[in-house]
C-alpha cells in the first residue's frame, strides 16, 4: 500500500484563486486496475487551464470535487503496469494526480516517452509534450496560416503562446504577441523573436484595439487566442475578411466571476470568420509528426522553450496559483525526487 | 432627369429604432454611370440586416450617412443600362435603394431575373433570391447537417430562419426553432414543419437554456443563429462536441445599445466548436445550385416560404421598423407600382 502525499482543492474557487484554495494531503493509493498504470511522479507540468475543472461548470471535464485531488499533466516512472502496452521501468506521460504518484488510465493524453532520446524529462513534458503539440496543432491545423500572412497570438509570453509565435515565423508569417507587463514585452522580442509585442496593461479597450491595429497594419489573418474576453472582443474589428480565430483558452474568464462583455461578435458574421476551438486530443492520430517538427526545430535552434522548474511537491500551490498573477512566463513545472 | 421618393436616414439610432429616424425625401437621380444601370423598382425587400448599417460602427457595409437613402436589396426593371451583360427591359435583382428608382452596380448581389420563370416576382426576390440562398448555403455549406442530426434555428419564423428549418428537414435531420411567441411558436410547427419550437419571451437564461436541453435530448449539431447575444450564450452549452455553429445574422445586438455579456464561450474550447460566419457573396459562384435546389423543393411542395407584400413606399418606414418589434414573420416585401 503506497501513501500518497497530493494537493486537494479544499474550496471552489470564485474569482481569484489563492493558496487556501488547496492543501497537501495524504493518502492510500489504491492499486491501479486492469488497464492502469502507477506512476511514481518525476515531473508535474502546472498549467493555467487546469483552472477550469475548478469551478462548478462542466467544462472540456468535469469538475474537481471540493476534497477530491487536483489533476494535471505528469511525467513518471510505471512503478506497476496493468497495461499490455507499458512495462514496469516506462517513463509515461499522462494525465494524473498533482501529487508524489499517480494512477493513470492510458488514453489520447498518455504516451511513452523515448528513455534514448536525448531530450531532457521537462522537454518531454513540455515542447515536445502537451504543450508544444498544442502549439503546433492549433497553430498549423486550426488556424491554417499561410506564409507572409499576420498571425497574433495572446497570452503570447505562456508555455503555448511563445511556441505559436516562434512556430510562426518559422512558417513565414509576421507574430505579433500581446503580453502583460513591459518585461514580457521585451521577453517577446528578445527571447522569443516575436516581430512586435503589445502590453495590454494599463489599456483601455480602445487603446488596445487601437495598439492591435498600428501592430498589424495588414490585418490578421490568424489569432491565437489564450485569454478571450477584451482581448478578443478587441481583436475581432482588426481581423481580415475570412480569417480565422483560433481559440486555445480563454484564460481571462476562469474565475467565472465576471463573464464578459463582447460588442464586436458581429465581426464574425460581416469579416466571415472561423472561430475554432479545439483539444488536443483531436489529433492523436498525428502526435508523431508533431513531435518530429518540434525535434527538428529545437536541433536547428529555431524554436526557445523557456522553462522554470521548481523542487518538491509544496512549490506546487504556489506555482499554480501564481499562473494567475500575470507574474510568470514559459513553461512550469515541479520536479519530484 | 428622374425625380426619386426614396427613404432616407433622418438620425443615426441608437438603441431601438423608430419611425422618426427615417423620412421620405425626393432628389434628382443622378445618371448612371459606366457600368452601372438605372431601375424602376418593382420590389423592395425589407430585411433586419439592414439595421447593421444605420450605426456609426463599420459592419459588412460601410454606415449609411445621416441624410443619406437607405439602401436595401431590390427587384426593379432596367430602364437604362451602361452595363454590356444587361439590356433595358430586364428584370434585375440587385443592392438598391429604398426608392422608386435605384442606380446599381451589378456584383456578387446582381443577377438578372428569368422572365419567362413560373415563379412570382416575389418569389425572385425572397426565396430565391437572397433570402432562400442565404439559408442554403448557411445551413448547408457552412452548418454541414448530417441526416439524423440536430438542427437549431433561432429567428426560426424569420424568413431565412423559417427556410433554414425546412432545409434542415428535407436533408433528414431534426429541426428545432426559437422563436418569440405562443403564435409564431405554432407558425413553426404547423407552416414550416419544426419538429418543435421553443418560445424564448418570458424566460430567463437558464429556463431558456432548459428549455433547449429538453427540445434536443440527442444535442445540437448544426445551431444556426439568427439572433446572437442571451440565445447564443444559452446554446452553446448544448451543442455537441465538434458541433458547427453558424452565425448568419445578431439581430439582438443590432441596436448597439446593449452589447451582451457572454458566459459560455468556453465552450468552443470545451466543445471544439467551429463558429463561424458567412456572407452570401461568398458563394456568389454557385447561386445556380441553389436556385435549382430550391425550386425542385417549391415544386415538389417541400418548402413552404412566407410572404407579406405591402403597397407602396409609404408602408416601406413602418415595415422596417416593425422587424425590430419581433411582430412579423417570413419575408415582407414593399411593392411599388
Amino acid at each position: 500500500m503506497i501513501h500518497n502525499r497530493y494537493v486537494r482543492l479544499r474550496s471552489r474557487p470564485c474569482g481569484k484563486i489563492g493558496q487556501d484554495d488547496f492543501e497537501l494531503s495524504s493518502m492510500a493509493l489504491p492499486s491501479p486496475e486492469q488497464g492502469q498504470l502507477l506512476l511514481k511522479n518525476r515531473l508535474l507540468s502546472i498549467d493555467p487551464g487546469v483552472r477550469n475543472l475548478l469551478g462548478a461548470k462542466e467544462g472540456y471535464l468535469p469538475p474537481i470535487a471540493v476534497g477530491a485531488p487536483v489533476t494535471c499533466s505528469v511525467l513518471g516512472e510505471v512503478i506497476q503496469s496493468r497495461h499490455d502496452a507499458f512495462a514496469e521501468g516506462d517513463l509515461v506521460v499522462g494525465r494524473g494526480m498533482m501529487g508524489e504518484y499517480s494512477v493513470v488510465t492510458p488514453d489520447a493524453l498518455c504516451w511513452k516517452v523515448d528513455k534514448a532520446s536525448a531530450h531532457t524529462l521537462s522537454n518531454a513534458l513540455g515542447v515536445l509534450g502537451n504543450t508544444g503539440r498544442t502549439a503546433y496543432f492549433g497553430l498549423l491545423e486550426v488556424g491554417r496560416p499561410e506564409p507572409g500572412g499576420t498571425v497574433l497570438v495572446s497570452g503570447a509570453s505562456g508555455s503555448v503562446g511563445s511556441l505559436v509565435g516562434q512556430i510562426a515565423r518559422i512558417k513565414g508569417c509576421r507574430a505579433v504577441g500581446i503580453a502583460g507587463g513591459e518585461q514580457k514585452c521585451r521577453m517577446l522580442r528578445d527571447e522569443f523573436g516575436f516581430d512586435v509585442a503589445i502590453d495590454y496593461l494599463g489599456k483601455s479597450d480602445e487603446e488596445l484595439h487601437a495598439a492591435i491595429v498600428a501592430a498589424c497594419p495588414d490585418g490578421i489573418d490568424v489569432f491565437f487566442d489564450n485569454v478571450g474576453g477584451r482581448v478578443l472582443d478587441s481583436t475581432l474589428p482588426a481581423m481580415n475578411f475570412g480569417g480565422r480565430v483560433v481559440l486555445c483558452g480563454l484564460i481571462s474568464q476562469y474565475d467565472g466571476a465576471s463573464p464578459p462583455v463582447m460588442a464586436n461578435l458581429f465581426m464574425i458574421v460581416a469579416k466571415a470568420l472561423h472561430v475554432r476551438g479545439f483539444l488536443l486530443p483531436q489529433f492523436a492520430d498525428r502526435y508523431d509528426e508533431a513531435v518530429a517538427f518540434l525535434e527538428g526545430a529545437i536541433a536547428r535552434r529555431e524554436l526557445y522553450f523557456r522553462e522554470e522548474i521548481l523542487d518538491g511537491l509544496e512549490a506546487a500551490i504556489p506555482a499554480f496559483v501564481r499562473q494567475f498573477n500575470a507574474s510568470t512566463a514559459g513553461k512550469t513545472m515541479v520536479q519530484l525526487s
